[in-house]
């Protein structure tokens, strides 16, 4: 439990009484569910707003990230009269669970008191909303005024929509998609063979190092290599090029090596080292794998066929918002305007706007004015 | 030397007597060329076409792969009767310096008789070319009827064009850049990284363990990762989606676990392990380094500023023709029409076309019977 100057923030942990029950048939236990809130819950507890995170986010929206110290990711959304204002709404972020930042994942001890690791069961979007409703289900909330998520985030929130669709008001979805592509397969399988290939992988059994050596510990090349690659796919070629363009990094001219000559090297090699510091790669093994698992159409299919997107949204009355940006090549805008679509054709009521930004898919997380006026708007 | 019954291909080395000078400064000696021509040089010595290979091509345009035994990369264009009609035209296909087919590359033994492994030279596209001229003039012959590359291949008869415009009459360049992008080089670092991370890489010096497990060699597992890194982009997000969708392979269902589950990770894993049976790891280092410095328009520009991009064909006089693939997001069709701008503003005679087909990058190696059309018309 904390409080800074200028918002209203607790930290929790929930111990969930039972093991949750998981797509896979498995279930997982124990259970801890780390999260995040902002703001106060009122008594008619009419006021939450769950923000779902991102593969590699986590519930520190609007604090400084424990680990690192950096302000947290969505600092610029949330907070008094921000677009998610907190002196009107109680803000809850949890920590996904298969994730490192408290909820239980593979870092987590199992039942054994050893790391679950590789033990971990794999688990879906779907699960990761379990164990959001359990969270809400234990605040006490009936109904959530909204749901909030970007890219990761807002497939938890189509998650939401499909399979608990009385359980909130309204449902704002950024920068994401109903199912992943084989591109986004493609991306995903890269890096978890970087990660896989890493000798320092060891089968996802490299924790009991951390005893000996804290700082340096499990397969960090292989996981720096996967952010890197991923890292790409967020960016723009546009954004890119006005960012870095064909610029050297301090220095003249080319140095006839293998250093990073240019400013975009060095810029990946940044973002994967740093990386490595804050996220378990056993973690990015797994929820890399849930996002590749999700279909929603396929989901709501019957009789082991894939149904139509529309099928999924067929309880939903909440009102839903969909935003796409037009320099997003990962969850392009088309995957967008075909979630509305079906949510219009299942009878909700849907707005969806393509905003435009040169960030491409880390807009949704970067300084875009329309979004926030999008935000605050809808809610 | 050999003959097929449908074509006349013949195997050289040539071994320079000079070392080669290179645009880092320094010089590589030995110098040996590997080459395969395909028909018969004429009289005149005026039918000549030499085809530029791409980053992980080789001289084995028409006839088998010598180590993996599959058909020459361009069995489908080059041959008698085919677009590239070794009836009429002697063929010519170098290995490129820096590779790892008979050229000198980082494989290659040095002056002190063990291989060059890092001590190789950083080469750029500008020195492969002068290889080539090497060769040209070692066959004695003047003037190219043509010259024919596309993507790294497409590089150098850029490069030819801007040093050694009087060399060629006509020159074509498929799905290629005068520049590498930000994002281009980003790739290419991350296959880099993927590379260096693995132990099996010993900063280069990985040679030596042939003797002893000639099987098994090298950073296999970080060289297969920058494969499918790579391969993704050279394939279109509507390519991937047409061939593999989210579709399963071999299962009915998902497995909740690591293997391949959908078919274009399968695809990937095998396009990984399959490329280090025929690669050489530092040769792809060295080779994306090239392809990374390459900047037609700062090559040729003056006092260290780089310069605009007509300058660079300012000694032009021969025919060109640039073709792009509409899903070709690596090197899209934008690059090639600002090339073609460039050409026409130096004064040179110059067509451009964008072709359409659902390949990607990748198209130019696929049938796409419209290139076909384009090559034969313009040769």
């Amino acid at each position: 439990m904390a409080d800074t100057a200028a918002i209203h923030t607790e930290s929790h942990v929930l111990a969930m009484a039972q093991p949750l029950l998981l797509d896979s048939g498995r279930s997982l236990a124990p259970v801890e569910i780390a999260y995040q809130t902002y703001g106060r819950l009122n008594a008619a507890k009419d006021n939450a707003i769950l923000v779902c995170h991102a593969l590699t986010g986590d519930q520190h929206l609007a604090s400084p990230h424990p680990k690192t110290g950096k302000p947290g990711w969505w600092q610029r959304v949330v907070g008094p009269g921000l677009p998610i204002d907190t002196d009107r709404f109680f803000v809850i972020c949890s920590n996904v669970i298969g994730s490192c930042m408290g909820s239980s994942g593979p870092s987590s001890a199992a039942e054994d008191g050893a790391p679950f690791a590789m033990r971990f069961p794999v688990i879906t979007i779907r699960d990761m909303v379990r164990a959001q409703v359990a969270l809400v289900d234990h605040l006490g909330i009936d109904r959530l005024h909204a749901l909030v998520g970007g890219s990761m985030g807002g497939m938890q929130v189509l998650s939401w929509a499909a399979n608990w669709p009385d359980r909130f008001g309204a449902a704002l979805v950024l920068a994401s998609a109903a199912r992943h592509s084989a591109q986004n397969i493609a991306f995903h399988e890269v890096g978890r063979q970087a990660i896989m290939a890493d000798p320092e992988w060891k089968g996802g059994n490299y924790y009991s190092e951390a005893v000996d050596d804290p700082r340096k510990v499990g397969p960090e090349s292989g996981l720096a290599v996967a952010r890197m690659a991923a890292h790409i796919t967020y960016l723009s070629e546009q954004g890119l090029t006005e960012k870095f363009g064909r610029r050297l990094q301090d220095r003249e001219t080319k140095t006839f090596g293998f250093d990073a000559d240019f400013q975009v090297e060095s810029y990946l090699r940044y973002q994967g080292l740093s990386f490595t510091d804050r996220f378990d790669a056993n973690s990015y093994l797994y929820i890399t794998r849930a996002m590749d698992y999700f279909d929603l159409a396929e989901e709501h299919g019957a009789h082991g066929k894939p149904g139509n997107l529309a099928e999924a949204f067929a309880g939903l009355k909440a009102r839903m918002c969909l935003v796409s940006f037009d320099t997003d090549w990962l969850y392009p805008t088309s995957e967008s305007r075909r979630i509305a679509h079906a949510v219009n054709a299942a009878g909700a009521p849907v707005s969806f706007v393509e905003l435009s930004a040169p960030f491409g898919h880390d807009s949704f997380l970067l300084d875009v004015p329309a979004l926030d006026r999008v935000i605050a708007g809808f809610l």
